[in-house]
């Protein structure tokens, strides 16, 4: 008798078959809305020291798996340890967001290293090292990076801002030299996930979190080709590897994102329209989403009929119930439990 | 021999004739890119005290049109128009936004006047008779509200955040008290804009700034309905009323919000989808839109790009060039010049 790998629900989905009960999980899920990570959170310094400590960061990888039984967990890490690996400072000040030097010039740009530092990342490897040795194994492991665009969004301005108009500005103005952050920012992603494939990741996502804010021109260039890049050079090695895209705001625009970056499935936000994803989207790949965290911080009737439209829109395809886009520190746990039952209840 | 009306070419487009040469205006038209903006506004006291001044908002107002020859005026004012003649506090404070006394709980929802002192709004409706007075015949003259829903996240939240939240937790949780809020915008936004026909506009847009933050079903019920029902209440006094609607960031949303709320135009933001667009909303109503601000701020090969992608997609049918958002005062007129020689250099 063979011995048979447990079945993975969410991996079962980009594989292409769909389960009856959607596998679940939630953007941001080890965080402040948890005591637990609340509690570990106090104790562990800055947040970066959290991400670079592999005991801490696989604890906290764990907690919303051991509380909840999501059927993903996600290494809790940022999309910014690439820029920090390429020698940018990076800095997250208490509830500021993170600081970056701005790289916003052409002759700074030149400055920028070509190649990153994977000794400053070998803690997020040997953090998913231990996620997977203590792993249910029917639970899938996600590791993942920042869509060039949005990373190189926050090494120009060194900061959140609004529709990251500085970066956008640059790539007007300077398009080779901000191809060139791009660029570096395409290969060093390629490297970094398959590290982390090699370290025991199941999937891989790419956030794409401002994406959203490029017109088509700029949205085919910036966002489609570098993450079509990165999923071409990593299954150049892997070939059979698994990746979701998460080009956030995209609208319109996902299905041509889908069909020109061929990630095996996307991330959607709150606001997709649901005959646009199950016409031209779900017909090619898996779909995740896309609940609007602010309707699992008020709970009640409105958590209720937001989780059964989600439901209603995507259950009947390939589908990972997920939110769209991060959940809030302020959200009550009882109201995750609550959108839990609705999503384990289903029967479609 | 009887006298002929001059044609307008942007009512043209309305009225379902294309124009070789795309009718052009910016949204923000009159602002602070402007050098004699500038100067009068420097003399006019607060924000509100010059949007209430007829001789100074007409002054503005014609500003652009002497400038640069546009085929579309707009009434200078602000969409806060409304609540401030609903009793509400509204203030501009410099480089900050608006402000506003929160109206966050169904308590103080109840205190709201169910309608507006529109005595208080007579100084844009004289703003408007002077500018028709003194405008070429051939410029349309442009009258707006902000769409309910828009108006009302500022109202709820007192000034404008990120995402609009709290507008959006309270419809969640309180949805009956928020709907009172719409309702008392329907109703009083029905009457500014017969109002403001009656002074002269050719024409209504009614901008939904925040639209795109919402989730579908809420964007049916707070952008979509309300802006329905207002286009109904204006054509039940005016049933020829040209009316334009701008839900910004409705993305795939938009030939659903065209269908419902019987617009005859649509402004479109520099995210849009062309073949979305071109295949599902312009061959329903005319089209204006969509150069992105920061491309005219630019200027360069970007801006001209920027231009002939705006042509290239739309042109071809009912055409308003337009930006996708309002013009920003770092904008050098110089571009503005570029864009409008390349935009009336077009021949389609």
């Amino acid at each position: 008798m063979s011995q048979q790998q447990p079945v993975k629900p969410f991996l079962e989905v980009l594989n292409g078959r769909r389960q009856n009960v959607p596998p679940v999980w939630m953007m941001r899920q080890a965080g402040r809305y948890l005591p637990e990570y609340r509690e570990l959170r106090a104790t562990a310094g800055s947040f970066l020291d959290l991400c670079f400590n592999p005991e801490w960061a696989a604890e906290v990888t764990l907690q919303p798996i051991r509380h909840f039984g999501f059927d993903a967990a996600i290494i809790f890490s940022d999309i910014l340890v690439v820029p920090h690996a390429l020698g940018r400072s990076v800095r997250f000040e208490a509830g500021e967001g993170p600081r970056l030097d701005p790289l916003d010039t052409p002759e700074q740009i030149k400055t920028l290293a070509r190649a990153a530092d994977f000794g400053k990342l070998e803690p997020v490897y040997e953090a998913l090292r231990r996620v997977r040795a203590a792993l249910d194994p029917k639970v899938t492991l996600i590791g993942f990076c920042g869509a060039p665009w949005t990373v190189a969004t926050y090494m120009v301005a060194g900061r959140g801002t609004p529709d990251q108009a500085p970066a956008r500005m640059l790539a007007y103005r300077e398009p080779d030299a901000f191809a060139a952050i791009i660029d570096v920012l395409v290969e060093n992603s390629i490297q970094y996930l398959l590290g982390q494939l090699n370290a025991g990741a199941d999937v891989l996502q790419i956030f794409d979190t401002w994406a959203g804010v490029l017109p088509p021109r700029e949205f085919a260039r910036w966002s489609i080709e570098p993450t079509r890049r990165i999923v071409e050079g990593v299954r150049a090695k892997v070939p059979d590897a698994k990746i979701i895209g998460f080009p956030r705001g995209a609208g319109a625009q996902l299905p041509g994102y889908v069909e020109a970056t061929r990630v095996d499935g996307v991330s959607i936000d709150w606001t997709a329209e649901p005959s646009l994803i199950s016409e031209r989207v779900q017909t090619r790949v898996a779909v995740q989403g896309n609940l609007d965290p602010l309707a699992l911080i008020a709970g009640g009737a409105a958590l209720d009929r937001a989780v059964d439209d989600a439901l209603a829109s995507y259950a009947k395809g390939r589908y990972i119930f997920n939110l769209g886009h991060g959940i809030q520190p302020e959200t009550p746990i009882a109201h995750v439990e609550q959108m839990l039952a609705r999503v384990r209840g289903y029967r479609g």
